[in-house]
């Protein structure tokens, strides 16, 4: 499945200010990327750092004061998820659970699943255990929070959501990811593109570690899990912001677009699947 | 229904110290106070207040440092509930209420009933409207809430037993009281001794306002309802607190007790009911 | 000083709509009504409610579907607040407060006192004790509080507030009163129409109880203390809003106005006071 | 300077449970290990985990239910700091960062520097950048936040800490790591065994980046900053939990003690040192 996409940004600088940007997609396994160009006017210079495995492609520029910076960033990506069967994919137990995977079981800024323990336990104690219980956190999650623009700020967390029911893609992603933890189930939050959304935006979901795999979820069902083209991995929101901007600049103008290139492989349009999604 | 109950209370005073106490049982229709007795060692002078119906009976008194204040109370109460068909009570729409109850509409400290309106709509927007609604709030929280001493602290809100899902009798009266508040259901938090607690301590519950009456309920299944004797009303543990102290005290001790005066109204032990109690 | 004030509201209501509302400045001794005109339109019922010396005065309308409600207030006041040397100006003890002002001392949903304690005694324990430690309370707010519309929201609190340092008028209100009542100064709400706001709007500030009366002070200093005329007095922001609405209802436009009428007692503008001032 | 320390753990395990433990000091430069002794009793596998500079020296062992398990501790180990003057050090710019120390720039679990933006800027703003300013932080907080025993639990954050003002060494932490990201300094959390504790215990301080090294903080005061002999490294105490237990398990016991080995290096007690200290 061939994906085109990219990104505008535009923003007025009114200070020495330096930006990391995040939102160059991942070069991962299942995402090969055909061909990429980024942009920027005035043509600063980026600071890019190598890209292990996985790793967000962070890159940082310095810009004078009174700089009108635009940024644009054009890909094309050809995706090839793994496809499991729901059913034959079992959770791993902590007393197996590989090291790596450790530090996404652990309570992080907007995933304060120390304190959703009980709530965890409640609702999902009783499911049946592996891919079909992350399957009814994100049931639940889509049934019982009201998904709306302009509801919830870059402060609302897990905890909040909890309760407010109520909220925009991080805030679903981070609420699955704080259930999923504890219930002692690693999990991750992953920026991105998205196909489908009604309106073009970045993207948020999650991943859960299960059989030996991290598995994509996404409980806004706002796109199909395989238009979903990774941009960054971290713990939770704070650790893959688009653009963390130090110094005094105002945002003109972004936009955000992905079209589907429709090929043999996939020649009408991504559709939702039922399979489990993982990354190679 | 008769009851004997009383407190005994040891504080050692450090500093000047101002006590409001707020521990004598309720003077209204339903509880019939047969005697009474109040006692301090030493017998500091009494600031007490005129308590019209319903009001909380608060005194104050003022101690010097170095003292060993030991404060006894006793009395003997007969207690006459309305009770009502749980089946034939509405809910009055706020078209309709009357305006002594609006204050139990809005949120307090410990029950942040405008944080907790989509959590109420999504888990009990679809019940049937009137005390059974009131019913299914109670059963939500023994059904989903831990009951375990220690495991909140004065400062714990319904905000957060809604998602924590532990607590005490005082964390169960709040997150009722915010349910109700959040579906426009008058509701306030009702201090009180309680016949039956295995661990004898104050207890809280809480009332609605139904079908013209102040319904009381419990969902800590603690204490059959008629016997639980009133001490204060209150929109939270905030109104009503047995003590609140100003000044360096310490607690020694504090012992309550209630027992049950059989009668021919009542030959047996007070038990639980499906009735519908209200205070007259 | 006399002012003429109003407001004009204009709702569009969806489904059958309750209003209470609480725009209407308060019958105090201090607040001498010359005039007052409400007129609704359509013309529904007023369903009022007597108004006691300082009490909220409510009142309520129910609006069928489809109705386009347009409410208009104007009324004409004139003010005689009482005025007292700030440097003569005690803190009540608590074994002297009166029980009227209790109420005042306990925290509220939006002034979490019991959590600011450390935090009050620490800035201000060490402050003279009276008027002044309220004036530098105020001063604290003031200087380290940004005012900026926008940045808090209906749920926002005084605890909030400590930390994030960001608000509006109802926030710096809701700090101060929290402040008070952790060194055991009784605090109130208060809102109200203010002269001399650069944006027309509602606005709120604070009371507290020092001397045997209740004095205004406004941390934002952006209305004469004398140009404040009081709608309501409650525990916080949760006991006077302006409009309580239950249905589905839009705001389609709310405009407020307060014109100072000059006469010989205030020929020119309301001008900032060092003075005390307080309700008769 | 030399020291000899160690842990005594002891567990009732009543249900399979597995343990991922992190207490054996860190295997870096300026901790060079003479001698380290680790015993299980009863002697189940230890699953290990290599340990790169500066990561976390977790185990993992999986207990039977039914089984009294007994970790014992042992090491010797000799520390090397960098000693620095507190005067030449300066704060890295956003621009010059390099990237390992980005991940200590965002909120994390118990460090929402998001949300204590205005309050760092508010009290260190005008602070001269550099050592010094973090020196300041660590003032900051000696003298405003109460140390006390049992006044904050697990859950505590920086963001109540910042209004509560009372808490242990990990909340003492937690708010001087919030405040340096809150400023753009990168920081991070420290567990440890510390030398001169009054009730042994393992110990918490934090880190930040300043002038191309970690210098070591420690806002408690409790210790000579090089008396800390690191245990583990992390976002906050979530990531470094000396044991994250998964099962039914109750501690039944817990040791900790730390103490001196004279040399000529150091031939007296190890004194508190205004000098700046970092890891080689």
């Amino acid at each position: 499945m061939k994906y085109k996409l990219g990104c505008d940004l535009d923003y007025q600088v009114d200070s020495f200010s330096t930006f990391i940007f995040n939102f160059r997609i991942a070069q991962i396994d299942c995402q090969k990327i055909i061909s990429e160009h980024l942009q920027l006017d005035p043509d600063v210079h980026i600071d890019e750092f190598a890209a292990p495995v996985l790793e967000n492609r962070y890159f940082r520029v310095n810009v004078s004061p009174g700089t009108n910076l635009r940024v644009s960033y054009r890909a094309e990506v050809e995706m090839s998820h793994f496809y499991g069967d729901p059913n034959q994919i079992m959770e791993i137990q902590p007393a197996e659970l590989p090291k790596a995977t450790w530090p996404y079981l652990y309570p992080s800024r907007f995933c304060q699943s120390d304190r959703l323990v009980n709530l965890a336990l409640s609702e999902f104690g009783g499911e049946l255990m592996g891919y079909s219980r992350v399957t009814a956190i994100c049931n639940w999650i889509f049934d019982k929070v009201y998904y709306q623009y302009g509801t919830s700020s870059s402060h609302t967390s897990a905890f909040d959501t909890a309760t407010e029911r109520i909220g925009v893609c991080r805030d679903f992603a981070h609420l699955g990811i704080a259930f999923c933890r504890a219930l002692n189930i690693p999990a991750r939050f992953v920026s991105s593109y998205a196909y489908g959304l009604t309106i073009p935006d970045f993207h948020a979901c999650f991943e859960a570690y299960l059989g030996n795999r991290w598995y994509l979820f996404d409980a806004t069902r706002l796109a199909p899990q395989n238009g979903i083209v990774r941009i960054g991995t971290g713990r939770d929101a704070a650790d893959v912001s688009i653009a963390t901007i130090f110094g005094n600049v105002s945002m003109n103008d972004m936009r955000i677009f992905i079209e589907h290139i429709p090929d043999l492989d996939c020649p009408g349009i991504p559709e939702p699947t039922t399979e489990a999604i993982a990354i190679l």
